[in-house]
């Protein structure tokens, strides 16, 4: 039996586009050969389609969209995934879903049994569980076909009570088959392999993954679809971050075979090499998806605007990328320099707006109120405010869209100003901290300066006061990451940290930074997710509480 | 038996002050001869507590609390509620618990088992749902002790597939206790006593139901705890919006009796009175628990800016509230004229900053980029965000939060600038239709004219351009508004809006335009929740998507 696998990037509600893409892949597959083309998890709708799934219209497109599929499905068989209503009276109205096809006819549905429903995960506020299993008899073999978390509750300590293969794996299956969709962070291919190489070890079956790439707003997936042999060994590993089509032949005992060369990785990509390729696909599919092509963002000479900027112009090319110069009159003269220096080297558009007679305008308008209170904050953020204005300005005047500069350390602390540096329509490394930036910068530099030096190595400052330096207010930025770490992605009180060795009144003065920042956050843009935890959709914290602060 | 009910005003993750207020109220109780005293779901940390959950340190928190109040617990039993590491190896980590404690020592542990996971709840999101089931003797009573959304599994097409007190009955109990954390809609009193009622009737018990009262950054509670007898009537119903304490004997036969006279309502108070009343408490309790006590925003001499001022002078004390007038050229002499008419009718703190020469410096540095462009949203939007640059001033310098005044149905459409009139630290009218901001204000001045009779009947402005009105640009508010509802609270297709009889062409605009502003509204404060289906945490739809575009 020839088996395709079809890594494809979806476009969430998008029926036109999805339906389209997915037909062209089965009758491509057809052209090759195979008997069976596999889709990833919720193909139909793209993931994560959030409460488009409550509007009833929404799963009759669905319906509707899969009827097309099926007619196309002649002389060759399809799973694909997609949400339908739930047949029971009890418990929620949709199951997450996966459809069989033959003959132009839905053979089989399976339902999904392990819901997700942490970090970025929702799906148990949609979809009813599965309790019932069954295997797919298919041309002489019988398919046990589950859907992504399915096979993620062989570890220890497991989140839910049952496990689907257990009761499938009676039934005397082939072969099996997962459909997912897997988002990507830096550190989760190697847990995928891992989990799935201990599924086809442990039910001793020959293992076919197909996942989704592409982006979604803030959520980026990594493809990297895997086949493994029934001894658990990992014999095929799809590209990253890009599509693919792919062909194995199942044979009689069970042995998979291909024709193409095996692409599984000698060793792992660097994180910082996964980070810097799926902030590129994430940047692409944001502006293409959502149906623009132009970034605008204001480049201060520091190193966060300048790796936004280097990325976006590798993501979109050099003349899709507007960098403003905004100086105020703190701003120094390297600052200028080191920005001018990289819009050289990358070759994208630029424009200088000094702000100097706007923050004028606002302080005079505000001298009745001021007075001569001192120089503080709201003077400060009045510059980074008034830059916000001049850029949306330029968005709204000529269909730029905004790239916020924050990281994620200074997102993390709070070190920005709402409305101001905060503004934009994504972040682009609000999930990257200070240090990983700094890596990043080296990567991009990888073949050639193209990150001025100089922004990489001063010392970081915000320039909204004459000498400042983010160390004046922040610890520096290697213990500031590594303390934030611990409390963001491992979710540890500041006396585990302080246990760890790290010093007291720093740690507690990180945390209670971090949360007091819930409310900046909460009205920030939508931050690409390179991490397993990321400010946004997948870290849901009180605003008006007390805890941490 | 002698049984209090205690509808407190917990803040989230605030061990502190919750301890000390249930240990107050079981004193009190003591005193007045209670033998059980009922509190809320969750309240040792208060709810939601949304991703607090997932620290360890913050579950030991909730046990050494519990401990504290176990201590005070001498000759009275009390009953509350807090989140429990999960006993068994497999599922969630926590159980969402009461404990029921006497002598100083926690006699039962009950588990909830349906857990909300829509709209706003996240709960299988950090729980394990109970599938175990047992009463608690007491005092020669068998009480069935249920923790909210576990009676309300008796509707039609049910959500989940248990119903726990079907099994509970069995053991014969006498008595039916549910805490809860049900927040504020303004339907929801009518549905909740509905529910109720179908329970004791349907189980033949008396039933006493104790719910939380409070804001929680966007979610209101709205207390109206309930006493049923066992044929289902209601028999009391504490006060809305405010704390609580009563006392009610559980007799031999199952009869409750109580000394105070009941509080029963005649007739449900209307929606804008009791949206009114807890927005009051939302705006308060935002204030109180983030340790804040004085308002500012900007006032146009519009309704909606009106409203609020006039609901967070009640709220706040009309001297904790500065009202800013920031009239640009196109500001009419009459809205100038109505904004001070407010301030003097609620002797409020104003000011009054002109934004002529600010637009004008914004409009002089961009000429070099805008040269003779025509006149258009950039510069409208350059008005609304140099007023907010402004108001942030002024917070930042004197410690003010800016309320937001945007209304529902302009936060649907995306009529509002981001970084403009969408800022704020709260929306106090974010889930008010245009359409019930009038009503509000006929409800404010009900007792005589507070906001202007002008401001109410002039047609809406944004001001922004020469003679501008929202009918420019949108349908008149009472088409959109009912549109609009059909489309966010009933998650209706433009198609089946239009079968209803509304215009083709006003249904498709809309909903295109609803959701297009999504990536608006992610970055807009919370929105103090009134109606079912509110924008932010409850409900979550995709940024670039398609579908409804």
């Amino acid at each position: 039996m020839k088996i395709a696998l079809a890594q494809l990037n979806y476009h969430v509600g998008n029926f036109e586009s999805n339906t389209a893409h997915i037909i062209q892949h089965i009758k491509k597959a057809k052209e090759n050969g195979a008997d069976l083309v596999v889709f990833a998890e919720l193909c139909i709708c793209g993931y994560p389609a959030r409460d488009f799934l409550e509007f009833s219209e929404f799963i009759e497109q669905c319906e509707t969209s899969a009827q097309k599929i099926a007619a196309e499905c002649t002389d060759i068989a399809c799973i694909i995934g997609l949400p339908i209503p739930n047949n029971k009276p009890e418990g929620k109205d949709l199951n997450n879903s996966a459809y069989f096809i033959e003959n132009g006819k839905v053979k089989a549905i399976v339902n999904k049994a392990l819901l997700p429903n942490y970090d970025i995960f929702d799906e148990y506020r949609y979809f009813e569980p599965s309790t019932e299993f069954d295997c797919i008899e298919f041309k002489g073999k019988r398919i046990a076909l589950t859907i992504c978390e399915d096979l993620w509750n062989t570890i220890e300590n497991p989140l839910y009570i049952t496990r689907p293969m257990d009761t499938l794996i009676q039934q005397k299956p082939d072969v099996m088959i997962n459909i997912a969709a897997s988002p990507f962070a830096y550190n989760h291919d190697e847990e995928r392999i891992g989990i799935l190489k201990d599924n086809a070890a442990r039910y001793n079956l020959p293992l076919f993954y197909v996942n989704h790439v592409g982006a979604q707003t803030e959520l980026i997936f990594d493809g990297g679809s895997l086949v493994f042999d029934k001894s658990g060994k990992l014999i095929d590993e799809l590209p990253y971050f890009e599509e693919s089509l792919t062909y194995y032949t199942l044979g009689e005992n069970g042995d998979v075979s291909f024709a193409h060369p095996s692409t599984v990785k000698l060793e792992r990509d660097s994180d910082i090499t996964q980070i810097h390729d799926a902030l590129i696909l994430g940047i692409q599919d944001y502006f293409h998806k959502s149906g623009f092509s132009r970034a605008i963002l204001g480049l201060s000479g520091g190193i966060d605007s300048a790796v936004v900027c280097a990325l976006a112009a590798e993501a979109l090319g050099p003349e899709n990328v507007m960098a403003v110069l905004l100086p105020s009159k703190y701003s120094t003269d390297h600052s200028i320099k080191d920005a001018e220096d990289l819009v050289a080297n990358l070759g994208c558009m630029s424009q200088t707006i000094a702000i100097k007679d706007i923050t004028d305008a606002f302080e005079n308008a505000l001298h009745p109120q001021f007075k001569d209170l001192p120089f503080n904050i709201a003077e400060e953020n009045i510059q980074s405010r008034s830059r916000a204005v001049l850029l949306m300005a330029m968005c709204n005047k000529f269909g730029f869209i905004l790239l916020n500069t924050s990281n994620k350390s200074e997102a993390a602390v709070g070190y920005g100003t709402l409305y101001g540096d905060m503004c934009g329509g994504i972040s682009v490394i609000g999930d990257v901290y200070k240090t990983q930036v700094f890596e990043l910068a080296r990567y991009i530099n990888r073949n050639g300066e193209i990150i001025p030096q100089n922004s990489i190595v001063k010392p970081p400052s915000a320039e909204l006061r004459p000498g400042q330096k983010d160390s004046d207010s922040l610890p520096e930025y290697d213990v500031l990451d590594a303390i934030l770490a611990q409390h963001i992605e491992h979710r540890r009180s500041a006396k585990e940290i302080i246990a760890m060795g790290f010093d007291e009144a720093t740690v507690r003065r990180a945390i209670r930074l971090t949360n007091l920042a819930e409310h900046k956050r909460y009205q920030t843009p939508p931050i690409l997710r390179v991490s397993p935890k990321a400010f946004g959709m997948g870290r849901r914290m009180p605003i008006v509480g007390k805890y941490l602060q």
